[in-house]
């Protein structure tokens, strides 16, 4: 049985713990068992059957839950940065939509893309975010928008998932825009989405959620309910793109339908707050997303102190969010969020790890959970988040095996 | 002669551009002789003199001068990621002051430090700017406050430069704050800083500038003039911390006294602005002490309409700035100061050099300057500033010497 020992600071983020408290132990020793925690406690407090095993010295280096990214549209094709050039010159994301550009470039480049191309290209933003201590990714279709492409994109994730050490977590986003070719005939979209996409996506096994985005230029809370209602017959878990960049209703919508999780929430309203809460449906928090489209941030406070969890993940997107880089988003998380450095890395592991419906499995380094741990060349988490650097990780355990180490610089405070 | 060829865009960054063209070459070839540039252009100019050299391809990749961060304060004790936590619970940086923490715990840190404790972290940091694409970096004294202190921290510069590749530009920053023994003798201070370290700074060549940080609770605008003036004629250039949470009249004194800078400006007003133009001053813009503070960004688009050429850089520090990520200083500048990607790279480059007095030498691609080059996995500079990752430079080249290469994942726009 592995041991990492050495630790100056073990988060633990228990799931049921509130959002400020991590669980945070001093001088702490983690033993695993094949791929899963045996037992986390204090050094001096090591049980003596566990004496003799393979140690590994952490040198006096933070440990927490293999982080979580618990919203990105991880499958797509082409770029965008010459549209950042232009929003910085002015143009608004509505104005460049307009002009053929956003996220329906992105379909067009998706569909032309063969599946090979895009999972070499999803494979290798996966390797870094490994890297960066990311042991789990939940990934969207919804740049395909049509039979053929939102599969391929689903498809791309299961060969992913088969082909690299991230554990990949499927959701059919069929309801991100209305494709060009039914902007006539919505209901036709609906239909296909509802009678033609989804069952083939539950009968194939290629999804675990369904997400809709709500929004002036997207879809209606009825349209997305019609879509929802259709997936949770057929047996998926329920998302939704919620009040992004207005309040639609959407944080409302999810509570009623009890979705696991509501997503963006930056125009979220006190009634949409109180129904999260309520309904016990997770808030995820997108800070790259508000970064990039300069636009305001979640209100956390409001809502951790109704009662909701939130999580903090990238949105990795070619658009609105270009970063697959997670601590960043969490140190964004604590400045433009006014979360404290525990909250975003509870929103990061055990609550993110509830948004994709895994929280009794990850997200908490607690006997009985998956071993999927990050080691990070600081003494603590707020000295993690405080001092941000390109990448802060030296060691990633996913499920009970290495598979990343380096030599970092050392860069600790102890002088 | 070694040669670059393969360059997707290269940056030229002549020195005397305007702010938006940082001379962006595309399909284009680099060639160095020892230390030096020898030709830049298409690969279709290539002469055939420089036929048969040895020559690396770029692999399609953007090829930028060498990143120069102009403002850091490099060498410290101690670390303040506990006052992050605490300024993210509502404490502000004059609370904390208050309360024995600050810039003061990091002056008590650093008078306790060793020479060699101080090199060992600081030469850690370096080792990773470098990795960034960051080859010359500014770096100021100011926690030490005492003749011992503020040599021990010019010295400890003066051994980096010898013992690892970025270029320091020295600045000694006496006048930082007040030490607490001076508390009741502001004038003893002063007589301190100019009768007795600035001559022994400029005796033993210890630093090429004098900063004077201008703010309530720091030094008054008469004040720092006597600093500045006495500097002046020890020979020293001139730079100050301006306007950064008030508009202190920083600015005016920065054109007033011929400063090669004027630093922070996030208050800076319409006099300010018409001063620095008029005299030809650099704004210096530290967008990630932004960020840090959760205060106002610098009016980037008035300076720069105004005719002020306005430098990007870290303001790396324990404090208000702790990270030494130029290139999300950049990014943050974009999206945060209305910058557009080239601006921001001539902010990091051609500009970051005029404002450390090397315009001439570094932060252009141009034949005579010296061959200080980053190699970014970026097929050009908006994708690069658009697309943030932890690191994307993967190679550098300083003085002519390859002094870092990486095999990244790939990562490229093709597909
Ligand atoms: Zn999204
Ligand atoms: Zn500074």
């Amino acid at each position: 049985m592995p041991i990492l020992k050495n630790i100056s600071q073990l988060a633990t983020c228990p799931a049921n713990n509130p959002q400020g408290d991590a669980g945070l132990l001093e001088d702490s020793v983690l033993v695993w068992r094949g791929d899963h925690i045996e037992w986390v406690g204090r050094a001096a407090d090591l049980p003596t059957r566990f004496h003799g095993e393979a140690v590994t010295d952490c040198g006096g280096r933070l440990v927490v839950p293999g982080l979580v990214d618990c919203h990105t549209h991880l499958c797509f094709g082409g770029w965008r940065g010459d549209e950042f050039a232009q929003r910085l010159a002015g143009a608004s994301y509505q104005d460049i939509a307009a002009a053929g550009g956003g996220i329906m470039r992105t379909v067009t480049a998706t569909r032309a893309a063969s599946s090979g191309d895009l999972e070499r290209t999803a494979m290798g933003h996966l390797a870094h975010m490994l890297r960066l201590g990311v042991t789990t990714v939940e990934c969207k279709s919804g740049y395909g928008l049509n039979y053929d492409t939102e599969l391929k994109q689903l498809h791309v994730y299961r060969t992913l998932a088969e082909r690299q050490p991230v554990s990949l977590v499927a959701t059919y986003l069929g309801g991100h825009v209305l494709p060009r070719e039914f902007r006539q005939d919505r209901e036709g979209y609906l239909r296909l989405v509802c009678e033609s996409v989804l069952p083939t996506v539950t009968r194939n096994g290629l999804a675990e959620f369904c997400d809709v985005f709500i929004e002036e230029g997207a879809f209606t809370a009825n349209e997305a309910r019609v879509i929802l209602s259709r997936a949770q017959e057929l047996g998926l878990g329920l998302k939704v793109h919620a009040d992004q960049l207005s309040d639609g209703g959407g944080a409302r919508l999810a509570a009623e339908m009890g979705a696991v999780s509501a997503e963006h929430l930056e125009y979220v309203g006190p009634d949409g707050v109180r129904a999260l809460a309520e309904a016990g449906v997770v808030a995820v928090s997108l800070p790259l997303a508000s970064l990039y489209l300069k636009e305001r941030y979640i209100p956390a406070r409001s809502l951790i102190e109704a009662g909701v969890r939130v999580a903090v993940a990238t949105d990795f997107n070619p658009g609105s969010a270009p970063s697959y880089h997670l601590p960043l988003a969490m140190t964004l998380a604590c400045l433009n969020q006014n979360m404290t450095p525990a909250e975003a890395l509870m929103g990061a592991t055990a609550y993110a790890a509830r948004a994709i419906g895994r929280g009794e499995r990850i997200g908490s380094l607690q006997a009985g959970y998956l071993a999927d741990i990050a080691i990070i060349d600081a003494p603590d988490v707020n000295h993690w988040l405080y001092h941000f650097r390109d990448n802060a990780c030296t060691g990633v355990i996913k499920s009970g095996k290495w598979v990343h180490t380096r030599t970092p610089v050392r860069n600790l405070s102890s002088d």
